[in-house]
């Protein structure tokens, strides 16, 4: 028997279009119901064969639902939770999948009413691509999955959307939606912000060619552009949702930086070469730890004739 | 025939190394002759069949050689082309592989005799792994190779390396080595600098631990760390020797940064949106450019099953 009976995808981008292949490839959901907020997006979806059911609305497509998954930029949320709130059935299960968690839970707790189980989620996966085409049933395995369920939450409730994650291939981690905040700001807030920077300054530079810039890509450039050509839309709401934290770790970042350029104006060389000595073993940690391989593609994918 | 009778591969790293595999697929050299710095290195390269001949010191290596190539850390190249001057057959090339050009010309060209022509050049190909066994003859397939010939290179000579770096896979751009040094600060440098410092903020940070860093850096970090992980000594001797440049475009990106942290401080939305949707045009760029392809490879490889 699935895990829920009728699981309600609201906003039907990468995320959600790769949840409801993920449930499928496991067995997890009775019966997909999906709505986006285009006619495209969910004509697109109908085509995909996402969702066994399209709504018009996300107050149709929430009736009956024992989950609900708000997949949707984190400035909808508000919007959405107090459409939706009348219409949920007791005893679901609402859960979002955005990338800042406190925001989202200002957002959207004070709406939802007393016996439905608001359990916060973020799946540290992702592609540059957006849209549900872009979806994929294997997005989740072996990434990790971080709940923050409010104090008080249900504890069925919460080992029953655990299984569903871990279902789906993803590790589940719990914390905090203010650690949460903060550990993201690390991993992925900042260097976002900075990839745009780097690549706004190479599109504003006018002695340097954008042919130039792209011909010459490999050699760093490149793994940058992939960062920020992320969804514009879902990456303005993140900074302005997490903007405490964000600001925090760039305050960190330029100063650090600070130090770095003082030492490349003074020539000072031992400085530089054991601050990357440092940084290499980041890397090892992260290999080792099975968020990527050693292959080498910084530069090209190797490949051995 | 042969396009040069004999080289001479000086330093045997993922560069030198991936050039002598090349150069044997293409029929390139009649000879191949290499050292390295130390007895492990040329060890290394002899067991894995690099070169023809490995030879304890850089003097006897370049005797004979119609091509001598100057793989070494920028940093030690002005003491070793003092020592190899003497023993430079005359008529012969020599080149280097160095990402910078402006400090290795004035380093090296006025230590060599009237008669061996210097024609600098720069792959713009490499991973982030360092030592022979990282070479592969693929490496610099349908890359770019910047040559800066000096004014006044006898053009014969310049063809010849053009059509051997063609022979090895590469697409051959000439420019003047100012320019090419700015440019590489654009789309190299800099956002090496960048990746150091936010790796090193990372590992900073007392409140996020290293594990919870390394769990979660599928969310845009591991690209950082990708580059971050790059050879210490190579990247120091880069921010050194190409100092102007590095640090104009820090100054720069630090400015932009400002803005876009103003941005999130006062919540413009407006602006950030447009700032992303505008970098979004850039990666599309390289992706036509065939420098990248556009299958999702930020978060994980995309496997439809």
């Amino acid at each position: 028997m699935a895990l829920y009976g009728r699981v309600a995808l609201i906003g039907l981008g990468l995320i959600a279009g790769s949840m409801a292949l993920a449930m499928r490839r496991g067995g997890l959901a009775g019966h997909i119901a999906g709505t986006a907020r285009t006619d495209a997006t969910r004509t697109e979806a109908l085509r995909l064969g996402l969702c066994d059911t399209v709504h018009a609305t996300a107050t149709e497509a929430v009736a009956g639902a024992d989950l609900v998954v708000l997949a949707v930029p984190i400035g909808a949320m508000e919007g959405l939770a107090a459409e939706i709130a009348p219409h949920l059935a007791p005893g679901a299960t609402v859960t979002d999948v955005g990338s800042v968690k406190g925001a989202v839970i200002d957002a959207v707790a004070p709406h939802l009413p007393q016996g439905v189980h608001f359990i916060p989620g973020h799946p540290i996966a992702g592609t540059e691509q957006s849209g549900p085409g872009a979806g994929f049933a294997e997005l989740f395995d072996n990434r990790w999955c971080i709940l923050t369920p409010p104090e008080g939450t249900d504890p069925a409730a919460a080992t029953r959307l655990r299984t569903l994650w871990e279902g789906m291939g993803a590790r589940v981690d719990e914390m905090d939606a203010a650690h949460h905040d903060l550990v993201l700001a690390v991993t992925s807030h900042a260097p976002h912000l900075i990839a745009y920077t780097m690549v706004g300054v190479a599109d504003d530079l006018r002695r340097v060619t954008d042919s130039e810039v792209i011909k010459y890509s490999a050699a760093g450039f490149r793994d940058f552009t992939r960062i920020a050509a992320s969804d514009p839309t879902m990456w303005r709401d993140v900074f302005l949702t997490n903007r405490a934290a964000t600001l925090e770790i760039l305050g960190r970042f330029t100063e650090e930086l600070f130090a770095l350029q003082r030492a490349i104006r003074t020539g000072d060389g031992e400085m530089l070469h054991a601050y990357f000595t440092r940084t290499r073993a980041i890397r090892r940690g992260i290999v080792e730890a099975g968020q990527d391989t050693d292959a080498p593609d910084f530069g090209r994918a190797k490949t051995r004739g």
